[in-house]
């Protein structure tokens, strides 16, 4: 695929955040060799740090899934800054990791989850299609109701 | 290692299940060079989208060896799927992580985790010696009591 | 850099713990060329296999910092184990998996994580600086309050 990445979501609809720094010893993208290690990332609209709530107590299905949509805008954006926007930079989205914040009830992360998978994939293509692993969690960094991290095949070592 | 995973697995009196098609915008492997990421997988016999409960609570240790086991028969039907069951095409079994739906107060993730473990190595001998992360989660997809992803060093690019 | 990781450890006045091996079918590293993966790692300080609590009810944020040290120690260790103790032969921290035992409104994981962010970036500097996903987990084995994986790039093949 061509074109840059920012146009792809912004034909979607959507807009990439700015990416913020890491307030810490870590950071947002390591590059070993193709692969790309993105940093977990939360939906920017997260703000405080309270608890913000639990998917299948104070938040549903269909709000999960735009929290995995947010979170996953913030993935992009770190792709964005590591590959000059480029989408043919990526040759493959790896593997993408959903954590959702989950009551022990809650069984619904896959559906959670496609708010991520959809999303990327629709920027990629085929090159986005990923294996992934979900699961629900007891709580999340800033309340976020989902966290993303993401391992990215990159087309130039 | 040679023979077929198939023949392994049926000699611990074991059979691989079905593959299936993951429902979504994801798929169940990804290769990187000679990685091979395997997307989390429940147990076949996992059924339905409600609660199915925890271990600690609802189900015990030895339920949830079983279940890991179950669901790491589901990797090693994806890692058939790739390597047109050859034991040979498998160098190393890199990385497995193991997530198990667990109260708070259940801490015996590990002998849990053994179940997916003691099975891979047993199919792949000193090659099916990985790393591991296991770690006790809130709840799982489809009520499912373990979730294992791997990933997996291939003998050919 | 050069130096031991001994070395590097020491100055910060801390101590290496003993390499213990993994009392089951997997192990405390892989390689695979230049990546090496190491198996999650608990603090040598938790013994027993009871409930030991979680970050948010029994133990707070500080407490919880002190354990994702504790589990970083063990983490340096296994890298020693494999390097012959050699800081250059780290060319990169590429990922650090934390896992926090939280309550459901425990929400500062990022601060507990800094633990063993800051840890492994005092000994290995600039390339000590890592991806990172930090999630709050329903339990963990042995009662830990936190688990560290990690993905490291190494100098040589």
């Amino acid at each position: 695929m061509t074109g840059s990445i920012t146009q792809k979501v912004a034909a979607l609809g959507r807009q990439l955040p700015q990416v913020a720094a890491p307030a810490g010893n870590y950071v947002s993208t390591v590059r070993v060799g193709n692969l790309l290690f993105v940093a977990g990332q939360i939906g920017s609209h997260v703000h405080g740090s309270g608890y913000a709530g639990r998917i299948g107590a104070d938040f549903d299905v269909e709000q999960g899934r735009q929290a995995a949509q947010a979170a996953c805008l913030n993935v992009l954006a770190q792709i964005v800054a590591v590959t000059n926007d480029r989408v043919s930079a990526v040759r493959r989205v790896a593997r993408l990791g959903v954590f959702v914040a989950s009551t022990p009830e809650f069984t619904r992360q896959l559906d959670v989850a496609n708010g991520a998978s959809d999303l990327i994939a629709a920027v990629f293509g085929e090159a986005g299609k990923h294996a992934r692993a979900a699961v629900g969690v007891a709580s999340l960094p800033h309340g976020a109701l989902v966290e993303v991290d993401a391992i990215i095949e990159l087309t130039e070592v």
